[in-house]
């Protein structure tokens, strides 16, 4: 049993584009020579986050930012779709509020079984991070396996 | 230290059916011999989850639909409450943008500790597959176990 | 490789006060001896959630409550804001259909990469407990490190 852990950043654009990790994540799975465990992908930052969904044009341009700014009425901008202000922004006077709740809900992380040196993912499985802050950042994601 | 992973496969129905996974769960963890570590349950698609709840009728049939179909205004259909298409059906000429946003939310996965050989969860939780897709499917759900 | 639990009890207050969970988490992680690895915060109740988040007041005292109570149409009380009964309520006479929904999606649990005997979590991160229930409770919270 052993632990391997390898951390990659990624310069990202704002308001919840996707970044597609598969490759990246298969080449420190390869490297770490593990064969049965598990993969944490996390990422070290609150206004990020890191999920699995399928990474296609329509779901990583669209439909998730159209759920939380319509659906869930929490758009970019100074509060609520019902005029409340987010109150993060009078704690520090920034104009994230609304990146904190998505990544919130979306969570920082994921974990993956491997199974003969390869993370076990369905063919429309891609591992994402997803930038939910305001402006463009670098992100540090954290791959870390565990197991024999 | 040691690794043990099983799959099991699950028929199952349409939009936002649930299954109790606690019965295989303790069977999995049983036959794994280990006494302490942690259990991953990981659904191998991107239109299922797992997660934790209460398994009753109310919430199994009910209240999460209506969170996500009212409350979030993301239902079944061709877009969302406000008329907007999901731009997933663009993609591919499929119907189940809303289920990729339901799966991505609720998860694919969770991690629930052993001690003493025996999964640590309190009377109400139960460990649950939801079905988010809009055909019923066939699932693969994998055990992976972690200890000593 | 060595796995170390432990768990701690907390008192809470009622619908959506968060608890900073980063003390504790340090000092069992510390406790366990354990360089690299991972620990798992779990907790052991199905109305109460475990996340990642800055802990502010803004988002611990009212961001979070508001996306849920207005974003979600979910508020605290007899059911959804479009006057839907939440049926959890049926099955059981009691009072917290919201806290079911709340926590199921912010989730039980989170798993933080420990490196050089520490949980790599960056500035703005904390570890918080929410209180999803209508009333005060005591809540376990399991802290599992497992490494070497």
């Amino acid at each position: 049993m052993s632990v391997y852990t390898e951390s990659r950043t990624y310069p990202t654009k704002k308001k919840m584009h996707m970044y597609i990790l598969d490759e990246d994540l298969n080449s420190v799975v390869a490297q770490s020579g593990i064969r049965d465990g598990h993969v944490l992908v996390f990422v070290a930052n609150v206004t990020a986050a890191v999920t699995i969904t399928e990474g296609e044009p329509g779901i990583m341009t669209h439909d998730l930012e159209h759920l939380f700014s319509y659906g869930m009425g929490a758009p970019y901008g100074n509060g609520f779709a019902d005029g409340e202000a987010y109150h993060h922004h009078k704690t520090w006077g920034c104009d994230n509020g609304a990146s904190h709740l998505r990544s919130l809900l979306i969570g920082p992380s994921v974990m993956i079984p491997i199974v003969d040196g390869k993370p076990i993912l369905e063919t429309w499985q891609n591992v994402v991070l997803v930038e939910c802050d305001t402006r463009d950042r670098a992100r540090k994601v954290i791959y870390q396996i565990q197991g024999e």
